[in-house]
């Protein structure tokens, strides 16, 4: 076992409030959230930065962010958007040295609390903010189900 | 013809710096970029939102942008990393209603810079650039066609 945190949270090993895990990806709430229900996305599999990670890992941390900002919509959240942002190496912010993607969902006039949240990054309620998350996955699961019988 | 200017990009009828083109994206020279090589890639097809936009088309964007962020640090820009970001939404920051991956190069020691080309976004010498980055993305296809091999 290595002494990366987020290694050490795939591993059960550190806590983490857990939104979606499968068996190459997980996320879980940044503990520092810039607004209400930021997410990481972390390859299950240690690698440092981009070059470090197998192209189609890094596919599965994509899609599941990408399905993420479409869960954030149909949430108890009801974001209006979001940021996704990797930062890619310690000259680019990176700050954990694990790869991670952020999801932070947006509202439309929120601009004065993501900028206050940006610099105060205080949690928000996390188990009733992923329990939200959660639902709005299981929202856009269901949708598509009903859209594939449709 | 929609008059979406990514679009247009997308049909030859519209102007950009292209550094990369396949089936079913494209990645050209942001005309405003915050660091020099900064690149949107952009899917080929119409979506102006995450919520729009077919994950498997999504993931083809997302996987573009990390082999970017690999090449950039082969290419005579020689960066150290990368801000990859995606905003959905105009409450996200969204200005073109086309979806686009941003990914803007990063050095040790250029947060000044970087603080400076966010404010001042002026263009650096697209041709120079954009064939620098597609010299980085030639040296990236040989070292693992090379790695293939070993
Ligand atoms: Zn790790
Ligand atoms: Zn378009």
């Amino acid at each position: 076992m290595n002494d990366c945190v987020f290694c050490l949270i795939v591993a059960g090993a550190a806590p983490a409030t857990m939104v979606y895990s499968d068996d190459a990806v997980c996320a879980f709430l940044d503990i520092r959230p810039i607004t209400r229900g930021h997410t990481l996305i972390v390859p299950k599999v240690h690698a440092t930065e981009l070059d470090d990670l197998d192209p189609d890992l890094g596919a599965r941390v994509f899609r599941t962010g990408h399905r993420l900002a479409r869960a954030l919509r149909r949430s108890g959240l009801a974001s209006d958007g979001a940021n996704l942002i990797l930062n890619d190496g310690t000259a680019a912010f990176q700050t954990v040295g694990h790869v991670h993607l952020h999801v932070v969902p947006r509202k439309h006039g929120d601009k004065l609390t993501f900028a206050k949240g940006f610099l105060l990054r205080r949690p928000h309620e996390p188990n009733s903010t992923a329990a939200a998350i959660r639902a709005g996955l299981t929202a856009l699961d269901q949708s598509e189900a009903e859209g594939a019988q449709g």
